[in-house]
Order: C-alpha cells, then sequence, then structure tokens
C-alpha cells in the first residue's frame, strides 16, 4: 500500500472517534502539543536546517529561506497561537436550528465536524502546526501534504504532535503528514472522495488553481486577491492617502494589500499629485493609465496585464475613472473577488459600491487590510475564501464544520 | 461562437442586474411566468408530445414516458408551485450576522446570489420551471442543460418562461437554455469556472458521479440514498413494522426510502417472523443475510453487493445484528450518509445513534421518509445534498445563496 493511501486509511479510521471527542479532551490535546513543541525546539530547529541547507544548494531566494526558517521565538509563537485556539468556543455539537413540524416531528440542526480534511500547501513549516490544530479543535482529522522544500520540518513537526497526541486522549491517526512530496502523488490525493471530504490548498495562485482544476474531491479555494481602492469625487483627501498607502504599502506580499487604485477624475483634478509622490515617497512604482499620465509627468504606463495582476509587491496600478460606476465595472471585471474599498462622504455611491461589487469583503472608508480571521475577531483562520460556496471570506473554525439534522418522532409515517 | 458559450456569457451578463432586483419583482416574475405556463398549455403539451413520440419510438420504459409526459394537470400544478414560492421569503438581503471591531470597524454580512447556477438534469422537464424559478427567486441567473429526450418540452417551456420575463423587470438573460445536448457540451460546462459559480446535478447516480468526478465548478451534490431502518432490541413492534412498510412501500423509487433493514437479534427472536410477513403480503422482495435464513424459511439470500445496492423497488435487504453498534458500523460503512432512522426506547442506543451515524438527517422513531425540502417546511426544494460542505439535506431557497461581508469604517488603516 502507497505512504498516501496508507495514512488516508488511517486518519479516515479516526474520524468517528474524533466526532465524539469533548471540547475539554480536544483542548487538552492541544496544550500537550504547545508544551511538546517548546520542549522539543533543539530537535525542531536541527531538522529544519537540513531544509535551509538542501534550500540554500537550490539556490532559493532569501525571502523564501526565510519562510522556512524555525526557530525558538517562531516555535514559541507557534506554541502561543495553540494556546490561544484552546480559548475560543467550539463550534461543534452547537444547535444552529431547531423547529417542530404540524405532524410532531422535532427537527433539529447540529453543528457537526467536516469529517477528514486533506491540506495542500507550500513552503511554511508553520502552516503543519497550524492547520493540523485548526482540525482538531474541530473535531476533524486531517491528512497533510506540504512541499518538498520543507519536508525535514514537517516530519519533525507532526513527529512531535504525535508524540504529544500519545499522551492525550485524541488518537494520533488524526493527523497524518503524506511523506512522498511528488506531484503524482498529489494528483491522486485531489481524486480520494473516498478518503477525503473537503480539500483545502494554501499557497500561491498556481497551487490553487491546479487543486481547483483537477480535483474531484470539494475544495475551500482561498484564492489570490487582486484587490482595489476607489477614491471618490467626495472622498476625504487625507484619508485617502493614508489609506492607499495603508492598503498598499504596510505589507505588500499579502493578499489583502490593494494591487489597483481607482480614483474619480474629479478627485484626481485636485490632488492625484499628491497621492502619486507620497507613494513614490514610500518607494512604490506607478503602472499609470492615459489619463493618470496626462496629468502627472514621468510615470511607466499601464499595460492591460496589470489589470489582471496581483502584484504582491511595492507595484499598484493607477486608473483615473468618471464615476462610481465605471469604478465598480473595472473591479467587477478585473477583481478575484477578494477585498474591495470605496472612499467616498457620498451615500449613494457607497451604498452602490457595497451592493454591486462582487467580493468576499467590501469597504467603505477603510484598509482592505482587515481581511483576515483575527482583525475579523474570528481568533482563528483556516484562509480566505474567495468561492462563493460553503464559507466566503476569512475562515474561522466554523468553516471546518458541517451540520446534521437529528428527527425525533413517535412513530411518523408518511 | 457555440450555443454553450453563447448562453453562458448572456446568463453571465446579467449577474449584477439579477443581484439587484427587489423581491417584489422577482415575485413578479413569477407570477407571470405562472399565467403564461397555463395561457400556453396547448403549445407546451404540442411540444411535449414531439418528445413522447421520440420516447416511443426510440422504445422508452413506460415509466421514463411518464416522466416525461406534460398534460393540463401537471402543467397548473407547476404554475401552482409558482405561486407558493411568491410567498416564501427571499433570503436575499438578510443580516446573517453583523458586530464592531475594537478599531471601530462594522462588520455586516448580508446574504447574496450565488451568482450563475448550472443545473444539469435528466427526463423530467417540469425540473425546468422549478430550477428557473428558485433560482430567479433567489437573485441568480441560471444556465440549464436537459436531456435530449426532454429538448422539446424543454426549449418550449424556456420559450414560455422567457414571454413571462419580457413582460416582467426581470432579464430574459437570467434563464437559458443549452440547446446542443451532446456529452461533449455538458463536459465543457463541468469547467466552466469562468461563467458559473455552482453546478448542480439532478438525475441518476451515473450522471452525479460524472460530474462530481470531472467538474472543476463547485458542485452541489444531490445524492443517491442507500437508507437503513434499525429497528433495536427494545423498539414497540407496531411502531417497528408500520415504519419499515412506510419506508420501503410508500413510494420506493425516492432517495429517502429505505433499502436494508437492521434488526437487533432479541427483537428478531420475537417479531422476524411477522416483519417479515407483512412485508412480503406489501410484495416487498427480500435478501436475507445468514441469521435472517436461519430464522425464516425460503428466503433469497444477499449478496455482497446488496448492502451497497439502492434497489429503487420493492426489494429490502436484511440483517441481523447484535447491538447498535453494529448496526452503526454497517451504516457507516456501506450508507450514502442521506438518511438513517432507529426505532428503540433505549434512551442510551438512540442518543449513540444520533450521534455516531454519519448522515444528512438522522431520524428516531420515525419514517426517513421526511427528508425532503416541503416536510422540513421549508416550502420549496432544490434537492437533497449528502456532501457536507455548504448545505446537508434538504436544500431550500438558503442553499442557492451566498454571504458577503459589508465594512464600515472611518479611516481605519492597520
Amino acid at each position: 500500500m502507497s505512504d498516501l493511501l496508507q495514512k488516508a486509511s488511517k486518519v479516515k479510521s479516526c474520524v468517528v472517534e474524533m466526532g465524539k471527542k469533548t471540547t475539554e479532551q480536544k483542548n487538552d490535546a492541544l496544550r500537550l502539543i504547545a508544551d511538546e513543541l517548546v520542549n522539543q525546539i533543539p530537535y525542531i530547529v536541527q531538522e529544519n536546517q537540513k531544509d535551509i541547507v538542501n534550500g540554500r544548494e537550490n539556490g532559493y531566494h532569501e525571502s523564501l529561506l526565510d519562510r522556512l526558517l524555525l526557530h525558538d521565538d517562531r516555535i514559541k509563537d507557534m506554541a502561543d497561537a495553540l494556546i490561544q485556539l484552546t480559548k475560543l468556543d467550539d463550534p461543534i455539537g452547537e444547535t444552529i436550528d431547531s423547529w417542530d413540524r404540524p405532524n410532531g416531528l422535532k427537527i433539529q440542526q447540529v453543528r457537526v465536524p467536516l469529517g477528514v480534511i486533506g491540506m495542500i500547501y507550500e513552503a511554511r513549516p508553520n502552516v503543519t502546526v497550524d492547520a493540523a490544530s485548526l482540525c482538531l479543535k474541530t473535531g476533524n482529522a486531517v491528512l497533510l501534504r506540504g512541499s518538498s522544500s520543507a519536508i525535514h520540518s514537517n516530519t519533525a513537526i507532526v513527529k512531535v504532535i504525535h508524540d504529544a497526541l500519545a499522551k492525550s486522549e485524541l488518537p494520533i491517526e488524526a493527523v497524518q503528514l503524506v511523506e512522498d512530496t511528488s506531484r503524482e502523488t498529489a494528483s491522486k490525493m485531489f481524486k480520494m472522495n473516498e478518503y477525503l471530504d473537503v480539500l483545502i490548498p494554501r499557497g500561491g495562485k498556481k497551487l490553487i488553481d491546479t487543486v481547483v482544476a483537477q480535483a474531484s474531491v470539494p475544495v475551500l479555494e482561498t484564492g489570490a486577491g487582486n484587490c482595489h481602492l476607489y477614491i471618490d469625487e467626495s472622498a476625504q483627501v487625507k484619508m485617502a492617502i493614508d489609506i492607499a498607502i495603508n492598503a498598499k504599502t504596510q505589507r505588500p506580499s499579502v493578499c489583502n494589500a490593494i494591487e489597483t487604485l481607482l480614483i474619480h477624475e474629479k478627485w484626481a483634478a485636485s490632488h492625484l499629485k499628491d497621492l502619486i509622490s507620497t507613494l513614490q515617497d514610500n518607494q512604490v512604482e506607478i503602472r499609470a493609465d492615459d489619463k493618470t499620465l496626462a496629468l502627472v509627468d514621468g510615470l511607466k504606463p499601464a499595460s492591460d496585464e496589470d489589470w489582471k495582476t496581483e502584484f504582491l509587491d511595492k507595484i499598484i496600478a493607477v486608473k483615473i475613472v468618471a464615476s462610481t460606476e465605471e469604478a465598480i465595472d473595472h473591479i467587477n471585471t478585473y477583481g478575484s473577488k477578494h477585498s474591495e474599498s470605496i472612499i467616498s462622504e457620498t451615500n449613494e455611491h457607497v451604498v452602490d459600491f457595497l451592493n454591486t461589487v462582487d467580493a468576499a469583503a467590501v469597504y467603505h472608508n477603510s484598509s482592505t487590510r482587515f481581511t483576515d480571521g483575527f482583525e475579523f475577531g474570528f481568533g482563528a483562520e483556516i484562509g480566505i475564501s474567495t468561492q462563493k460556496l460553503h464559507a466566503r471570506g476569512p475562515m474561522g473554525l466554523k468553516a471546518l464544520t458541517s451540520s446534521k439534522y437529528l428527527l425525533y418522532g413517535n412513530g411518523q409515517i408518511k
């Protein structure tokens, strides 16, 4: 039996048991994992160094090596996150709804685990702890498939998790790592409908697109963010500039940073130069449409491709529009349905923007940088969904649950 | 441009407009469609007869011809269903949740349409009206792809819907029928992620399995029902027999009818013969396990395949078990996670069964025949989901919706 099939069978074998675990049993296990991570820091760091050495040999970029790196503080942060997770409400067992039918049947809808979650992710080894702990907290079992670049780190972390689970009342089968990181194995995992209830890809656009295109297991798509900021005619000048700078530069590499600025022509006539120069003072490269080029000298023209691009860098496309409607059209054409914001003091425009822009999170007078499970107050985040089924936007613990109807009768027949 | 691409483009073009329609505008359109269906009965019946004639020429089974057939009463029933639908609450625009964050951001989660729904279905032309009306009520646009056997009926019905929409404030683009019913076209539809937000297959297991295996568009799986009735040691005799007869024979061809009876050995020792003879009096063929064969003469033995089979006919597999646990294990091994029932007066066994059986609907002391949107009181049903993402069990109007976060700020930056 292949490594994949063996691990998938193990994970599936404990689903019924996992579904019955109490909140206390689950939280105890999370605390034991936190302790074990801290106790085994030297071991984890030693194994992580093997990945770092391999990465250097393979000529990985410094930023990738940094994402791979584990050290004392990062491992302690992982342990802290586990303790935070124990403090969150357990959604499992919650009565979502209940009602009686005229025939006397009592219907109760309760929240249950999804079952087996397949997680396919890249680079960062902290995702291993993150995904495993969120799944355990919600009574799920998880089959992890990380990247080959982090295989020593991931294997070590899962060993540490198993050491902790062995002391807990949860089965160690509930967290399994696929050690074969070949593409063929990943492709097989996409089709394991008999073993997996859902697949969650976390990583770059290419990974996510591949999973969406090929998987027959239902996918929770955590997508790319081609986000926009629209500065309306009536936008407060300082607010608009502050938000543009924040949404673009505070952390350009994340999905909720903006990639395109849409500016109403009347606002642009008075304030465009200030905005552009402030962006340039913050080392942001501008890619401008014709109207912007006509107002400000020395900018690089935007190509058609730029409107579709998630730069994930200090680059921004700038377009001047004649109306809120034109801004909305542009966003609904090029946006990735992630996070969009309007800066405006005109209620009618705001209402139109909020209602008509098709995205997981639509903001008024705010930076888009708050689309995040922690900023939303969920206390945890499994990813940000850009699809419309099941969960949309930041996904907290509830996104890892399903429901079930319980019906209580006294002999009802139809 | 192919028929498929042309229709898909039309449907997608009106999504923004559909999302803005008021409840009154949508209900008016539904009433106009109801009127038009009744007004155009002769035309619909004439076109339907072409499908019936073709069906006879192709040697269709009488039951299939009956499912194809449209006549006065059936068309009036379709119109009545539309009027009923106008009376249901419109879920769109509902505030699902709202809260404030410490930084002053106000977060509101509102219910929105899914967008474009692709519906792939077999035979029954009434699904055309049913699917179109549920989608319109929820502000969605729909791309319909029925079977070639019903193409004249479906084309006529969509023409009638267009005649009605032309008098309404909804765009006629919102309901489009793919007239090319080739398999190649269906396969292309499975991959139209740019146009479709969700695919809903309605029909036999083969159709659904094909869509699940091949689609990259997210699927709402409306699955087969391999449902069980477990008669526990303490089950009331008359209740157990009445429910077994009802769940098997009241309508054997539907997904919420039972296919296997699991009987506790102690109950079987006293009452099995009565139960079997009552089933036989109701023309039910029995496929029995060894223990049942040892207690009752003249029964046909069950094969391993029988435990996996949705007979959809007056056939039932019967197995004697030693405990509730054995019954649960059998169900979690062979069941299709649809509807399962325990007949018992032992609270501990009931609780264990309800908590441990993995199915969309789990019953105590009731027939499984109530797993249905109307019986649940939803007033409408788009299908019964056997998957765990998005919606599980009978799907009413809310299953055709997504959500969106609106965030109200006053200059928040991170």
